[in-house]
């Protein structure tokens, strides 16, 4: 029986070669590997690299299957996730975030001498103490500038990143290689965004700067850019060289309620106890705020979880309340039908800080079972 | 300089000695001492036992100072909790959750035998489960039934514990003990609660139900409630034989708006790195919801933090909003005054989740810095 189907209530795991314990994340492969599929489809179709960001599911054995199907390299956020990632073997990653302190860059230098590494820049402070490490080195850094396209978060503003571009390529120890963003949906208050127009402009955009930049002689080959989204529209645009999507791997109900998926597409889920059932509408699970992400809130526009995650087919039962380990089931007809010992299977909200909660996660292919580390979760440093 | 002096800001952290790499919590020891003495010296001055819960810390470390300052043992939430700190040499446990399922119920059986375990029972399935091991095991477990005095989470209702307790010490292979509950605090809209209202009123609640039991010839030797907010009225009420406090070795911005302390008696700090500075009135820091916990949301009644962290010694930056890896500083008077580099240190709204995000911990004792492992971090099973 798959996650999906309706009558799955995660009854499958009382037998007793899934007999794992509770909380944990089960990935079902087969459809891993259709989402890692679909989008490596449209990044070729529109003739664009797919650079996946490992963020969501942290784990060396599923950034290798996304680069046998064709994944020119991986994103990742901070240097201790990339320094997990090359320890597996893999030589072609982006650090899409600013490289700050004399200790970090010391170990992405030291990153630089072995594999393909790019590296973020915003700032010019920034820029300079890794040109100088790159001199000292000898091993210039390949950088990408990052501008921002409206999100107001990391990111030189828009009008001024041509002077800054300018500045990055006239110092030595470094090689200015492209710009990046990372755009936000529009989003109106009550709406769930409008993707194919923000992945349609952001393209546009970075297209335009680009080519700004390449009339004043600077060297942009790569412009990067596409999340889960808003990416096929962002490969579509025709403006940008590569896509950077990282939860498609994986999907969780925030795709869902934008619209990109079904549920029944959600790779990850999380299985959970039924561990008291005070009274006849109420059952409580073992897993809470340490188990289930909390950084989308409860209706909060635009996204209006009902619960902080989604019952696998049962849209009677609500999350509608976590403690630390403890999760409010609640029965919107008054009964759950639940009684202690039984299992369920949830979709979190934010599958990718779900996930950083957990040690490991169970990958389900057919009828094997196995427990993969996230070797790189809780990697903040 | 301490963590609380309103001229300081992280800088010190620039010196070689504290050349730590950021994001990382920060614990003052001083603090820390002042708060466990300060918490125990309530429990003492009412004759009550302090049996401090270890969800807010995880350490071991700090587990053993709590005992040493008088704790009668401590208190964890799940097996995986219980087992880090057995295997630690403590050797007094209550495990206030119910214990479900065939494999939870042999780990705890396992304990059961070289130390002093207490389970927490809230149903007569579970309770049967634990009596039929307990027997089989010739070592029965000793058991508080948990009680709901409002909070509608686990724990009987309240009118039927007498009942529950009668058919539980009935049971061979468990030993009724004592009873256990947890009270929230009555927090009406906008408010932030009556801690002395709801501490007084537990400590009733608990002593009425503990005499009712006794009368029908039950041993109830344990009456365990109270938490950080409401324990030292918990104590304070007579009601209760032992409180279970956790927040209070460290405290933060939830206490300080619960008005339990001031926010310089928070003894862990995150410490942060300004990496970009985008516009003069905005600085995004190198944590954002992997760093800092958000089970506590924005302006949800009746916290309403302003912000998702508060900087020590500064006012003017509102921690606004939080990505997994940025968190975007905004200053209220329009010029944060920080550029690329600076370090800052924040106290978490949520200290207990917020430690649950990091694998280790740097203790900070005068001029020693000592990291530590947050070895029951994560443990969910």
């Amino acid at each position: 029986m798959e996650f999906g189907e309706t009558e799955f209530n995660g009854t499958e795991f009382n037998k007793t070669e899934f007999n794992i314990e509770t909380p944990a994340v089960v990935v079902d492969m087969e459809k891993l590997r259709r989402n890692i599929k679909e989008m490596q489809d449209i990044a070729d179709r529109y003739g664009c690299n797919l650079r996946p960001h490992i963020k969501t599911h942290k784990i060396p054995l599923i950034a290798k299957l996304q680069l046998e199907a064709g994944a020119v390299g991986i994103t990742c956020a901070k240097i201790s996730e990339a320094e997990v990632m090359a320890d597996a073997g893999i030589d072609d990653i982006f650090i899409a975030y600013p490289i700050i302190g004399e200790s970090k860059i010391k170990r992405a230098s030291k990153l630089n001498k072995w594999i393909k590494l790019t590296a973020g820049v915003d700032s010019i402070e920034g820029a300079r103490a890794l040109a100088r490490e790159g001199v000292e080195s000898g091993k210039p850094f390949r950088v990408r500038l990052e501008v921002d396209t409206g999100l107001k978060r990391t990111g030189v503003p828009y009008e001024k990143a041509v002077d800054v571009a300018k500045e990055l390529s006239s110092m030595k120890g470094i090689e200015l290689c492209g710009i990046f963003t990372f755009k936000s949906l529009n989003l109106g208050k009550g709406t769930t965004g409008d993707r194919e127009a923000a992945g349609l402009e952001e393209g546009k955009l970075m297209k335009g700067l680009a080519e700004k930049m390449r009339a004043e002689g600077l060297n942009i080959e790569e412009i990067s850019g596409g999340s889960t989204p808003t990416g096929q529209f962002a490969a579509m645009s025709g403006g940008l060289t590569e896509i950077r999507p990282g939860t498609y791997v994986f999907y969780d109900m925030m795709g869902v309620k934008l619209g990109a998926v079904d549920m029944d597409r959600c790779a990850a889920a999380v299985l959970v106890t039924v561990v008291s059932v005070p009274e006849p509408g109420r059952a409580i699970i073992d897993g809470g705020s340490k188990t289930f992400a909390t950084d989308f809130a409860l209706n909060s526009p635009p996204y209006f979880f009902e619960g902080y995650a989604s019952v696998v087919g049962n849209d009677d039962l609500v999350l509608e309340r976590v403690n630390e380990e403890h999760g409010m089931l609640k029965s919107k007809a008054g009964k759950t039908g639940l009684k202690v010992g039984d299992k369920l299977l949830l979709i979190p909200n934010h599958i990718c800080t779900t996930v950083n909660l957990h040690d490991f996660v169970y990958l389900k292919d057919g009828d094997r079972l196995e427990k993969v580390d996230v070797s790189a979760r809780g990697k903040l440093y």
